[in-house]
């Protein structure tokens, strides 16, 4: 049994004496070692123990280990649909590419019983990752026509329309990386559904353009004109028309109207449908890969090799007597949960830092590009400067979205090592435990990372701005940063765009950083080595020379994925456009990866896994929060509601006339702005400016304080969150309910096997 | 195999040929037979079939059923609490009731290996359960001494403080029914936390009963007393004075504090805590009784005899070659969901007939009882009546909640049976499907039947009342009807008042239910047939005797404490001493269940299961609605929303002063009631009435339209829904996070067994 509990590598460089025990106790266990001498390899000093596995050792090892084999061809016939296959032509592979395996009924494996089983080609009867489960590490030269089919039909850009052949991947790289890809199609798949919607939603938007009064009354020069704005900042801001708004409110109704309410809640469907089909789609996979009876615990019973490393100071553990050390231990995590909240403070302060660099930027930018019309014929002339193209609003948040990106992409780089270091410094024992520790922390880190400032905008921003005469500002004594307001075409616009860079900036990084560092380094080492001709090298140092794919590789190609899914579902409300950029990036993702896989990385230790792990809870979290967040931005940064609420109680003709104006509060200018000259203040004194909120007016007995309107919004508002949360809940938990986590076809299929193998064994043992 | 497939019980009474080709099948098998001659039984017509499974038949199907068996001792200490010991004394039982036999490491049967097992006693070798899996039938006179233990220590009521022999339990009984009395257990002792916080609750709202400003004020002749409030039905009701309500104001106060607003939200954690934990002790329950492998799936395959008899109309399923009807079968689940549908729409009939004949009724009852005092003097002493101890609200509440439970009652009783019919109709293939068709049907409908008056009274009662002059009528034409207010105390007090009915009464009901019935069965067919002395008769005649314990009847016993946890989660903010009421409940339930159990029934046939099955999903579903209706009570039913804004928004004084003004409109009576004499009504004439409601008094510019205040509280009252329930789910998913399913100790049992069955297995096959 020390075999298993131990591990080895073979290629590692241990200390001559060590290395000879270690080599004697592999012989013992019965493998053949087979050593090519060092003046054969290219850098003639790399020894390169060859390690194989005879039948006789892996047929006492699957029995005691339980691993499955197969028995007796599957005879359940293959539904095929008929009807669809002309459709269904051009995305199909050839048959020998998807099923490169007949399908089999498998059962324990019992050295016993050797005629029980169906054993063809005794070399190939346990799998790739059979064999790596018994002996860890397996390298096989003649795969490589497997190879070259993967990249043929499946690495290439131009199949990126075409099905992946899944069996194929599973059998040449092992379960685990089969499912990652599984996964990753179907998400694709699911994606392209939203996306679809999210386009009609958007076209919608597009369409319903001309009829949007609000922004009607905004642009016509009699109402949004002759409305005159208190000044977005302290300072060098002036007063303002309202007019001049008038293309970022065309701007914003794209993605503020009713359909936007309808693909918020659509998406919270979406999601369970996903998650639950997913769900489904696992079993099946689970099904056909043979991995129903398949226990975790045999992997998470293989300790790390550095567990047993690093775990000097023992104890034993009166329960499980294994060893390990506890008050240290204790220090370890303390140490560790320290880091991680050092590190999220690390964020929250840089995004603090973000907001404060946009207040004290906001009036730079307000007195460059608003105020180079002079001090004369100021209102005129600045409120157009204003409503161009480049806005003081549209500045600020390009260039802090930019250094907010900026920011993330560094924190990122630098926090990934500190996450592994730390993890490491915790010696988790398996490598499940080590996978789920770091899962939990990068991904709590990146979820603030990315998300915060989304968060900052959506839920924050122009909030809590106070009034004119009674601004908020940020830091209490040091009155410069006054609270930002929303750009004047709602916050929802804002949102969009914060979403919008951070998004798609994350996807056009991750895609250049995941094709072209492996491109790079593979040229550097190829460079630095390959001096003689390719055919003088044995097909393992060729194989040696390409990049080894990290035990975490498949960590962080899922990490940037439901880093994705988190942005296409948790703002979703605020960009319906979304699911289809992610749907892009994906197609690209696919290929980018098998195109790595394939030609860049060498072939991974294939290894087992029957689920996509702690990511599916992940995912549930996240689909849970989302329907959160879509109902309080539709709620408090969408203009929906108050929309509504005027148009169904306050306006006379039931329609949007009038909105502005009520959605609008007065308030009575009482000393001269700095920035105004003497006559220009008394040609307007005594006048009002307006601002967004409802507030009585000046010379009202309850002068500035809310209106009914205002409770009466509030009220809405929060109906609106209330029944939205519960009505997409109760309907996510109604479709849970109702769709069944696994295939009735498969149940059926695993329950016929079970009965199969019970009446072949009974059979087998009468006839014995 | 046929033997496992098809069922046998060994009492039925067959047709001749049928019983000798079946029992020739059965000796095939190696079992062997021995008949009872019927001479020798009581009644003379019974034959008693004795079936033997011979210890080779048992181990062959041991072997291919792959049934786990000891093989080694458990070396992993029992953990001790030295430190608690005599705290705890009290509440044990003597070690050998509660281990009756030692720890063992098990593994799957293997007849080729049968020295590697520990086969100690070869005819105790496997237990109760195990042999009912393998031949379904057993029956042993021998275990008269467990009985006899079982009785002694656990069904006596004397023992009400003591823990539960569980091991016993199981032992005897099986798995299924052991698990049922640890859930049992496990909810009685976790509801003992929550009736001790919620009898705190209470004892500070009867504390606190002084500081009440709000009934001092109502009670006070000089506010409550002056206070003229409008008519509480069209007819019969006169005008009444605030004071008049004085004591059910202090008596709402009891229930409705702030300390019910912690309770709500203690008992949101309580039940994910009681999940959580609940969970866990499964988790050590299957680790101990050698579950944990144990695959449900085995039980799924065995087909009841009843498909098998009456599927005749049979077709070939391709993928699992059994037989099935399909168009039939759609027809039936069409019958079997109209079914239900009309039984839920019965259920929501007989509820608005309640409803109707609270409004017929309430006006008798007003005019019964406050008219007596005749046409003068009418209004201190009506008033007066009206506050006595018996008021019409209560006379209405009290008989019609009494009524609501009769028909509750009424409707449960024929429903048990054609809920029986209509799933027989389905004619499920398995008995883990038939019994979780029975218990989907069952729960939705006695969720309806229980719970419907209960959400009548908690959100709709007294929320569409109108206003004077302009009251709602329950249908449209029929202007007798309006919609009821709420009693003078609040909505909350009614709500308890129902609970307290229904609750109360379903549980002196089910109790009198369980330990009458039997007893008098018993009682019944003892005295049919026993005229001879009890040593006369054989064993198995005197258990014949017994009531049989029906395959339903856990399924009952599981209902019955499910609607419980309804009732004490779903309202439980409107009374905090359900869980009390619970708990007392529940100390006789297991006492009276034992006893029946151990002297009632016949020995049940023991079964195995893992988990207490579809009643898991339904507690979740429950433990998630019961948030959502406590925070809709706290906000919507109770005044405690209202009463704060008021403090902190609306009042001076930041005291409670003034509330009960606030809280009232005013109305302008326009005509002369009818039972008014005119002298009377010249006395009031251009006098106001008071109402509840916030509306614009009479006069103003927006008269009887919704104030400010209104719209205040409204978004208040939807804040607080939101804030908690975010806050109780964000707590409930940590804590559900934060303890893992599976408690470490028992994790690392599990992992240190299958580590030492291969090793063991390994050392075995190298020393063969």
């Amino acid at each position: 049994m020390s075999l298993l509990s131990s591990s080895f590598c073979g290629l590692c460089v241990y200390p001559q004496e060590r290395r000879r025990a270690f080599e004697a106790n592999l012989e013992k266990t019965g493998l053949e070692l087979e050593t090519e001498d060092k003046s054969d390899s290219k850098d003639q000093k790399t020894y390169f123990l060859k390690i194989h596995a005879p039948r006789d050792v892996l047929a006492t090892y699957a029995d005691v280990l339980k691993i499955k084999v197969p028995f007796k061809k599957s005879d359940i016939p293959q539904s095929q649909d008929v009807a669809l296959e002309w459709f269904t032509q051009p995305f199909r592979l050839p048959g020998n590419i998807m099923h490169p395996e007949p399908d089999y009924f498998t059962y324990h494996f019992d050295k016993t019983k050797t005629d029980f089983f169906l054993i063809g080609d005794k070399d190939t009867f346990f799998p790739p990752s059979t064999r790596n489960r018994i002996c860890r590490y397996w390298k096989k030269g003649r795969n490589a026509e497997e190879r070259y089919n993967l990249y043929k039909h499946w690495a290439r850009f131009l199949c990126f329309y075409k099905e992946q052949p899944l069996n194929l991947i599973k059998k040449y790289y092992g379960e685990k990386i089969g499912i990652y890809f599984a996964w990753l199609g179907f998400y694709t798949e699911m994606l392209f559904l939203a996306a679809v919607v999210g386009l009609i939603c958007f076209i919608y938007g597009v369409l319903s353009y001309d009829d949007n009064i609000t922004s009607k009354e905004i642009c016509d020069p009699k109402i949004g004109g002759s409305i005159m704005m208190c000044p977005l900042c302290d300072k060098n801001c002036t007063f303002w028309r309202l007019d001049s708004t008038c293309l970022s409110s065309w701007q914003s109704h794209l993605f503020d109207n009713e359909a936007t309410v309808f693909f918020a809640m659509f998406m919270g469907i979406w999601v369970t449908l996903f998650l639950e089909f997913w769900k489904r789609r696992q079993a099946r996979l689970e099904y056909e890969w043979d991995l129903v009876d398949f226990e975790e615990e045999q992997q998470e019973l293989q300790t790390r090799p550095e567990f047993e490393i690093k775990c000097t100071n023992r104890r034993l553990n009166k329960i499980t007597q294994v060893l390990f050390k506890l008050l240290n231990r204790c220090a370890r995590y303390c140490l560790s949960g320290a880091t991680v909240t050092f590190w999220i403070s690390l964020i929250l302060a840089c995004i603090t830092g973000v907001i404060a660099y946009r207040l004290a930027v906001y009036a730079s930018f307000a007195s460059i590009i608003g105020n180079h019309g002079g001090e004369s014929g100021i209102h005129k002339n600045k409120t157009l400067l204003v409503g161009g193209l480049i806005t003081p609003q549209l500045a600020t948040s390009v260039t802090a979205s930019c250094i907010n990106f900026v920011i993330i992409m560094i924190l990122n780089f630098f926090y990934e090592k500190v996450a592994i270091w730390i993890t490491d410094m915790e010696i988790p024992k398996t490598h499940l435990e080590y996978e789920n520790r770091l899962i939990t922390k990068m991904f709590m880190f990146q979820f603030v990372n990315y998300y915060s400032s989304c968060f900052y905008v959506a839920f924050f921003k122009g909030k809590f701005v106070g009034y004119p005469g009674n601004y908020t500002y940020m830091f209490g004594k040091w009155k410069k940063f006054r609270n930002e307001e929303c750009d004047p075409g709602g916050c929802l616009i804002e949102l969009t765009t914060q979403l919008l860079i951070v998004m798609a900036g994350k996807q056009l990084w991750g895609n250049i950083q995941e094709a072209l560092l492996p491109l790079m380094r593979n040229w550097w080492s190829s460079r630095k080595g390959r001096h003689n001709p390719e055919n003088h090298y044995s097909r393992w140092e060729q194989d040696h020379v390409l990049q080894n794919f990290s035990q975490l590789g498949l960590f962080y190609e899922y990490l940037e994925m439901v880093i994705q899914f988190g942005f296409i579902t948790l703002f979703v409300a605020s960009f319906p456009l979304a699911p289809l950029l992610a749907l892009f990036n994906n197609i690209l993702e696919i290929r980018v990866d098998a195109w790595k896989f394939t030609t860049q990385f060498r072939r991974p230790v294939a290894s087992k896994a029957r689920n996509i792990g702690a990511w599916q809870e992940i995912l549930n979290s996240v689909a849970i929060l989302s329907v959160v967040t879509n109902a309080f931005i539709m709620a408090f940064t969408s203009d929906m509601i108050p929309r509504m609420v005027y148009l169904y109680a306050y306006s006379n003709s039931t329609s949007m006339k009038g909105y502005i104006n009520s959605s609008l509060s007065e308030y009575r200018i009482p000393i001269r702005p700095q920035n105004m000259t003497e006559d220009n203040w008394f040609r307007h004194f005594n006048t009002t400016c307006r601002y967004r909120d409802y507030r009585h007016p000046p010379g009202h007995e309850n002068e500035y304080t809310h209106t009914m309107q205002f409770w009466h919004i509030l009220a809405a508002k929060m109906a609106f969150i209330i029944i939205m949360e519960h009505v997409v809940f109760v309907v996510k938990f109604f479709i849970a309910w109702m769709i069944p986590d696994v295939p009735s076809d498969v149940k059926a299929r695993i329950k016929r096997e079970r009965y199969l193998i019970q009446e072949h064994l009974h059979n087998y043992e009468v006839e014995k």
